[in-house]
């Protein structure tokens, strides 16, 4: 099965009946048993995935297609509720339980086929970009990112086709960027949150990790739509994210922030994403510079907001001391958040709206807007400290700053490889776009990765593994 | 003019020439001369009211019409900015400068023609019913209620033909029952706030006090529609709200919230709003009782929220101790506002969507609802108690009881004058709406006035003055 690189070229060697997904689930199911140990991305590995895929050979041998997904194994961030695989959050913490259930987009993804192969590890309820214990399979010895650092090493690890992950202040598009994969954010309100473990309300993202952009679309397509359950919901035509995908970016204007996300950046991934910046600009695009304002008060905001809303989510944990059994960081965060004023909320609210007015003004010069994903490539396990912009700063500071802006404003966001550093380390190129046209973000990410196919370079862990 | 007894009949006169505008305002300038300094309903009189009422004279007498409030004198709620006179938002403290322009619902009445008398006294900052120094027309020694008691005692002593106010948890509404006038709060988002010194972003609501329902109608008209610098506004279309006026009862269903909204009222005020009832059944309506769940938690929800954004509005002012200069009531409010946190004030914004979930199910069965507008009717200066439901309890606790609810839910809601009680003081009947339906609570409010005038009985002072 060389041939097959990605969950659409799976897909549809599923659908003609060349592949069974039931060989498929057992050679992922034989690699996990044999190498997650070392990477852990799987927090629990589904009892039923065998018999689940066994049934959709069978249903494909007699001539029924279930969806565009059907036997394709998926990995599920271990924050969306299942019917059939408990839910932890990444949380020991007592008085939590939580509904044996499907969420919706767990639902949608069955819906359209797909096999659950697990659940992925994620750092404690999602509040943290390391992902302890999960390991990156580019260097074991060196986070994966987080908080959904279990998908992102599930993928870059040869364990999965696709993944679920959730994005709060960078969640998705941190560990696709630290493992060399691809990460979508969607707008905020075009996937449902119900049924994933909320962190923060108003910032939460529910979207895919993959393979391919072309992944991250198909997987787009079946996750996306209005659920009423879902209070950030929107209630807007859904279309087909793959349909223009290689309609190039000449002529299109690609924006470049040249404040705040520029200039502390490690000076690897500051030179790989000039030169993305360069190719695109080589493929017809045409590239311009701007400044926001306000963005040096957005760090600010989202703490703010991130941390008085999860506090809310955790009072009853707090009221009986349920975080006494969280882990010190997670811990932390959860009790201060308890400090935040209400008046300092609304004013993080009002720079929010300040943040997004400021970006609907640049979106009408430009069609998308890139930058890098991370300022940093995946650190080692208790590093303290990394070099950005020839400061040193700690890794968890430096993780987030370029992509939490897009959770203040909703904006859609996708992490594509584009390179590696002197480590041999991926670097991923953030790509941003108007409110609800994810369509063009990937059309963009397409066209550069048609062109700089670093997606195709699998990790040492995924060279390992029986294909 | 003692056929003149509302706004809408004083307009009709004026642009029949038949009125002089100018005639019209010199005699309320003289009786306002003459008497408030009893009432102490202005915070200060419109240098220019003369000029541009003799200016309104003359182009009607040129045949010149510049809108349905063509030269009819407004009084303004000291909280709207306006180009031509001070705005002080009924405080002293000092690091508060208003700028000197139009508030865009002043604008809208200029634009319709409408004369600015003066402008109107608030309760300070307005958080609060009782409006000191104001005096009720109906007996000096009683309290006008507030925040916009200014506005309901000019109207209540014969002072102007119609007023703006501003209504957070009722402050519109809570003078409009206690002076015997009506007041009408919009839909949340109905009418523009920009411009208005702000309390609480999302509950603040502007609109009219007038003399009848039908006054109330005509200035909504006026002073409706979407305004791009108001955050809350929305973008929808504005009928002509004196069209259904008279299209009666009969047939629509009435619902009455049997909890919360009865039991804890004033003997009288209960015995007359029942009364009400009976005639709005009378007069053809269904009444359909029911009882709302959740309500017990809005208090608390209303203070968080209320206490927050008014902390927040101050921020400044806190820091720089101009607090140190409001009355001990205001800054008691402000300064506790600071303790609300974060996590509180998103759990009082979850119970609103509750409380607005309820109220959808509730006019899926109904029309309207009445309530009484106010427990209690005006109370004397420095009262500290007032017996509702057989239970002392103090009057400033009562006062909005019946009225907040509809601040969070944003429903729009009126007061029409239903009766009085043994000592002859104003009893105010509620009716609330549909999300952007004023028409049919303008509807019930004008069936029900057009049977019972009360609207008609004038106060002792509106009883000494010049007509």
């Amino acid at each position: 099965m060389n041939d097959i690189d990605d969950l659409t070229s799976l897909a549809a060697r599923i659908a003609a009946a060349d592949v069974s997904p039931a060989d498929v689930m057992d050679t992922l199911l034989e690699n996990i048993a044999a190498l997650d140990a070392d990477v852990l991305a799987y927090e629990c590995i589904n009892p039923h995935a065998r018999a689940d895929a066994q049934r959709c050979a069978e249903e494909i041998a007699r001539g029924e297609s279930r969806g565009p997904l059907h036997g394709v194994p998926i990995a599920v961030k271990d924050n969306y509720l299942t019917a059939d695989m408990p839910t932890t959050a990444g949380s020991r913490a007592p008085g939590y339980t939580f509904a044996r259930e499907d969420s919706a987009a767990v639902a949608r993804l069955r819906a359209a086929g797909a096999v659950l192969i697990g659940k992925t590890r994620t750092h404690e309820f999602a509040w943290g970009t390391e992902t302890p214990p999960t390991r990156n399979p580019w260097d074991l010895s060196r986070i994966p990112g987080g908080s959904s650092g279990g998908s992102g090493a599930a993928l870059a690890a040869g364990f999965a086709y696709g993944a679920l992950g959730s994005d709060t202040g960078g969640s998705i598009r941190i560990p696709a960027s630290l493992c060399g994969v691809v990460g979508l954010k969607p707008t905020f309100g075009r996937v449902s949150r119900t049924g994933i473990v909320p962190h923060s309300w108003s910032l939460d993202h529910a979207g895919p990790l993959a393979l391919s952009v072309r992944d991250a679309a198909l997987l787009l397509n079946v996750l996306a739509g209005f659920d009423p359950h879902d209070p950030g919901s929107a209630d807007l035509p859904v279309p087909d994210f793959t349909a223009q995908l290689n309609a190039g970016v000449a002529g299109l204007r690609i924006g470049v922030c040249r404040n705040h996300f520029f200039g502390a950046n490690e000076v690897d991934v500051e030179a790989r994403v000039e030169q993305a910046i360069a190719d695109l600009a080589a493929l017809g695009a045409q590239i311009v510079d701007f400044d926001v304002p306000n963005l040096q008060y957005g760090l600010g905001a989202i703490y703010a907001i991130e941390l008085a809303s999860s506090s809310a989510y955790h009072d009853r944990g707090l009221q009986q001391q349920a975080t006494a059994a969280m882990n010190d960081d997670v811990r932390t965060l959860v009790e201060i958040g308890r400090m935040v004023t209400a008046a300092d909320y609304l004013k993080a609210e009002q720079l929010r709206t300040l943040l997004i007015e400021d970006f609907d003004a640049v979106f009408e010069r430009v069609d998308a807007i890139v930058t890098p994903a991370s300022p940093v490539t995946a650190w080692r396990r208790g590093q303290k400290s990394v070099v950005t912009g020839g400061v040193e700063e700690s890794p968890l500071a430096a993780s987030w700053r370029l992509t939490y802006p897009f959770n203040l404003t909703g904006l859609p966001a996708l992490s594509v490889p584009c390179g590696f550093d002197a480590a041999e380390l991926p670097i991923g190129l953030q790509i941003v776009g108007k409110p609800f046209d994810e369509a063009t973000v990937l059309r963009v990410a397409q066209a550069y990765e048609n062109v700089h196919r670093w997606h195709a370079v699998r990790s040492p862990i995924a060279r390992s593994v029986i294909r």
